[in-house]
């Protein structure tokens, strides 16, 4: 049985990895949090600029700096350090740095004794969660990558503007790689329950300048859009981590597209790929299949096609 | 324009009204709130007990017993007091006492000058509505029935149970009276956005237990199971109306399924049952049409003439 | 050490058990809450009523109904089941009630193999926390009354109605016998932390008709209040036992009133009454000795002797 | 009377504003939060990134991006942006740049019919708070600068860890100048209640290692010690503007350290300093005088003098 302390440790103390522990702190998620970082007066300066915040919240959370070797009775490690693609890479160069970041972290972390969940944002994500996954030697439930999590809200998000309700009440999916080839499952996309092909069917004319097509391109654009304009993204991820790791600590077992190593669900086996998930205390405590339509199929097994084919340059593969 | 300024009035200050208020004390969800009741000291006791929280919460409440006349200034009214069914009565005979409690309290309120939104949880709800609706004279928009709200969500927490997931990671609605008529529409539900229907058609052998109508009765039946147990049902319906209090004075535009007077919607007029609608500042923003199947249809129609005999009944209809 | 995954029993589902339940829900507390009660039915009815609230909160807390036997993996235990004074019941009518009260339930549970906090509440709460203590052989420090915590937050509830602040800008606390022999340590009590003597000194014209004898007197009577109009107090304790449990769950170290055994403190000894004390993942970490003045010292004397009084009645003792 | 419709603008869409917008979005503290910067290109980022929190809070925040000319409706406007010290700059540099930054901003948030209450953190936050008093006309209760709210904070917070015990059971300030000349007032500092001063007394041997003036020294440097380490500070102050947000839009009347215009407070006019104020729906609704000591005193006029000093430099004054 896996210890429920509520100890998250935060691996990468820039922007993905303190605004995720900000949302902890605010969201009261975890009873600890340990910031790690390569260059560890960051994660010092992080700690300490949070433990500042104790006086204005609800419930304390604990907040300190530390490193890999102290990683062994973490619960859940969020993994948001890696690689930033330099000019003149090429998407191999990128994989290659990726790979060698994370076996420097994942690497010790295991020696530490770590026993618990992995929760993997650093990108290439698809990519990253298997590198973690193939370097830990956990079970593959134990090993959850971001995956269409953000993309799936940013869907919502733009849904909700058009049909003037709120995100929660639109549920639905962008799934595959979290990268160029996702698509979204219109097929499972509701409106406060209603099939979202059923409204447009219904109300021609008055959802006439709906695109579904351009609502799509929009989700995989939305970190796009925020990255040229201000060079990051990392509140919405941020949540969504923090979602994640809530669903694992408080054992809620809701339904979240995240990044899964797959073994026979949708037809995979050796790739990871955003699927909607039941996360809970274990991890990924199964994979929801859906009823996908033939096009999604398609799109579902040529966005694995292209994450398999990364998969396997890396040399762990 | 509605005022904005988080103030809620509680009528009723019993099991129903007092849990309300305590979980949106609990929750934060308005800045003040005031417990009115026929009989005044149960208020001022109220009140009192809840102004010992303060010490414990994240946000202040102010909280206070008040009259209907000082309902002048609230943005919401909750009306929890009603009639209760004695021995012999007969089901007019209710209907007769719950008509002439409802203009008791509702004439004093608008006489003070009340110009908010009524969300109403006392029983029988949908005529209790459609009384408020008629003996306040507000829009339709501005009367909401708690209705078939707590419906839904027991219905979540069956489903949740039988398929080990977050009762958030369901969705979907009983329609039509809060009370026997009701009936869940199944070809809406989903889980973790996949329909209820294809699950059960897919895994014939893992649900083969699994029996539609058997949880369609027990989501009727649950309020029954616990007043057999304990005489009344207080914290679900509580956090009930929270929750619409909060999507009205947050403006969040959740979709809920609550008692709407229909106006065409659904092919139904000058009645009131559960449908879902979107809950905002102004009310009921709008009213979502599902597309029923032929016996949902069906279903909901027989649900709106039991109620709309009722409604007949009335004085004031 | 103890185990932390957040698991909660709640001892009598009456008022007080299930408006701490009903806090503890609505602010997101513990993961799982078992409810238990001598009438295993009302146990039922309300963790299915509790059940349907989970549609509107923001954390999932499983809630079911459990029995003595099933408490051995709970970390906290909250006792709120005890005597109800009869008529014509003597002082020592009501204790040797409440001693075989106790009796049957903390035996089965401490056979069941619990090794947790006990956290009390039922009445007489300093005189039933020290029989749990006996009862259950644990160390003092993990048996824990509500004591003086509920008075301490009506006082500051009085005075910040007194000066227009947030009870929590108010800092102080009534100490001894959750009872008529308790007091306000007025040395300590500061409003923005400026003591109350220097404001009434200052300020001897602005607060003339502040009284702060009647303000002790109120403090004390204020569960009475409510009792008078409604028959029983359940929310601001139901919120004191959320605090406390919070206080343990999360090792906040935050320091309440609480009524602990003395082993030398305040120069008391085996005695259980209302103290500061620092709550956290062990129970009560430490008792804060306050500086009182020789006229609190007295009062703190006096209520300690008719808390062992009553105590030396105790078969167990 | 101020409108409560639970709108706030953040000015300055860097670190502290985000962060502060952040905050307020996971804590659920308004109901729309309106990003302004002088980079329009900014705001907008910033307000796309938060809208994709939304699948993952508890309640609904809009988030979006505006100008100076849409600030008429907000009810709260919190000033993050200023200027940075450039090398080279003298400090009458700076608070010249200051000032017409200042007046770039209030003018046109003036002229937009804004009549609310301006929250100011941006840097050296007591001038920069006279100044938006001075510029924008409005009664000095509705200016309020963060002043010595943090480094209340951070006091706390190392004493928090001395005594082992939650910092929010630590009561006390930090005083005059958020900057060099700032002091702790130790004569109001207490531990569960009890005045430090009274424990360091009675426990010579235990705390002997406890060095008041060391801490004080901490407390002024932490911000620095963060800085050193990754140019910036940005959380704990985020905390601290969305705790004073709160109080404002939820009416609380906590007392918090804020930098206020004094008149005639503490003996001192015409100045801006950091002191207990209760904060609610009008701003500061009354400034709290403690009863420092002589030594104290001194520090505190010492401090003003070199705010006084500066405020004469400005063009304003």
């Amino acid at each position: 049985m896996l210890g429920k302390s509520g100890k998250v440790a935060v691996i990468g103390a820039g922007l993905v990895g303190s605004s995720c522990a900000y949302s902890m702190i605010n969201q009261s998620i975890c009873r600890e949090i340990m910031m790690v970082d390569r260059t560890y007066d960051r994660a010092v300066a992080q700690a300490l600029d949070f433990s500042h915040c104790m006086d204005f919240t609800h419930n304390r959370t604990k907040v300190y700096a530390g490193t890999y070797a102290d990683c062994g009775s973490m619960d859940v490690i969020i993994l948001t350090a890696g690689a930033n693609p330099k000019p003149g890479q090429t998407r191999l160069d990128v994989l290659e740095e990726a790979e060698s970041i994370a076996k420097d972290i994942v690497v010790p972390i295991m020696n530490s004794g770590f026993n618990g969940i992995f929760v993997v944002a650093a990108n290439p994500v698809d990519i990253v969660t298997y590198m973690v996954w193939k370097l830990s030697g956990l079970p593959r439930e134990r090993v959850i990558g971001t995956g269409t999590s953000i993309d799936s809200s940013r869907l919502k998000t733009l849904l909700s503007e058009v049909f003037s309700i709120d995100p929660r009440s639109v549920h639905g999916y962008a799934l595959g790689e979290h990268g160029e080839s996702q698509f979204v499952a219109w097929s499972h996309v509701t409106i406060g329950g209603k099939p979202i092909l059923h409204i447009l069917d219904q109300h021609k004319e008055r959802f006439k300048h709906l695109d579904l097509d351009d609502i799509a391109k929009k989700t995989k654009d939305a970190g796009w859009e925020i990255f040229t304009r201000k060079g990051s993204t990392q509140f919405g991820i941020g949540n969504a981590l923090a979602h994640i790791t809530r669903s694992i600590l408080n054992d809620e077992h809701k339904i979240i597209a995240v990044s899964a190593i797959l073994d026979g669900e949708y037809g995979q086996r050796n790739v990871c790929a955003g699927v909607p998930a039941i996360i809970g205390e274990g991890g990924i405590q199964e994979i929801i299949e859906l009823n996908l339509d033939q096009a999604e199929v398609e799109k579902f097994e040529r966005s694995c096609e292209i994450l398999s084919g990364n998969i396997n340059r890396l040399t762990i593969a």
